[in-house]
């Protein structure tokens, strides 16, 4: 079963609803539950937050955090996990945040990418060096860890 | 040359910042944008808006207008459209709602998608019938479609 139809199915015995901050996956993690037929009872809204602007604007992300750490933090992908969580109606919501390639920036490796994950209980963070496997595979990789965070997270309710 | 590759290259000619509001297809055109590097010249921000209170809160959709005429519709396309405008720093929106499937809804057919394009100059609507193809397809082709009016606008210009 894919990740996204276990995310899907715990979600919805749970009864929980789910939000994403995506910035450098852009929309597949929202995409990948979507995918699912009945995904609307979990899937309440996403934040794709590609611009320094759009985090700050969509999910309170502040510009000092921006400043002092880069978008590329986990003190950012806190921030908008817990911003996705408080601008909707959702219980639990998934933060990505990294460097897809190619090339590095921000003085940070390609492949480096930080999630947050935030529920009623608390927010927690993470960083994953995928390293420089391009584009498309850091993207892909950065999608299912996100779904793994997810599964983790209702798994040990 | 893909898609969403003419879309960034047309876009970063003319400098244009793009904003997406999605409901079926959740993500998956901010996702394909997001797919080509340099996308972030581009890119503005998206709304992965697949609830009701999602499409209200996030753009500004009338909760009026959704009683009226269904989340599927040219009308709700026209003010998600609108919403992702005037609720971002892009200079061009698309937005998207259909039913992916799979089933009909809300009396429409399975595969009908409302589309909505939004610029200063104004704003245009359009409904697809794609048809029973399955979610899978229908999804597909409704981010071809939004793809190919983003194109279509901007060759215009």
């Amino acid at each position: 079963m894919s990740r996204a139809k276990q995310v899907l199915d715990l979600a919805k015995d749970q009864g929980i609803m789910i939000a994403t901050a995506e910035s450098c996956t852009g929309g597949m993690v929202a995409a990948a539950l979507t995918d699912i037929p009945g995904s609307s009872a979990v899937v309440e809204r996403g934040f794709v937050t590609y611009t320094n602007r759009a985090k700050i604007e969509m999910l309170g992300v502040l510009p000092a955090t921006l400043t002092a750490h880069g978008a590329v933090s986990e003190e950012v992908a806190i921030e908008m996990a817990r911003g996705a969580l408080t601008h909707s109606g959702a219980d639990l919501a998934v933060s990505i945040t990294g460097i897809a390639g190619p090339g590095g920036s921000e003085f940070k490796p390609e492949g480096r990418v930080c999630f947050g994950l935030a529920d009623a209980g608390g927010i927690t963070s993470e960083t994953i060096e995928f390293g420089a496997l391009g584009r498309a595979r850091v993207r892909d990789a950065a999608r299912d860890h996100a779904l793994d965070l997810l599964l983790a997270r209702m798994r040990t309710k």
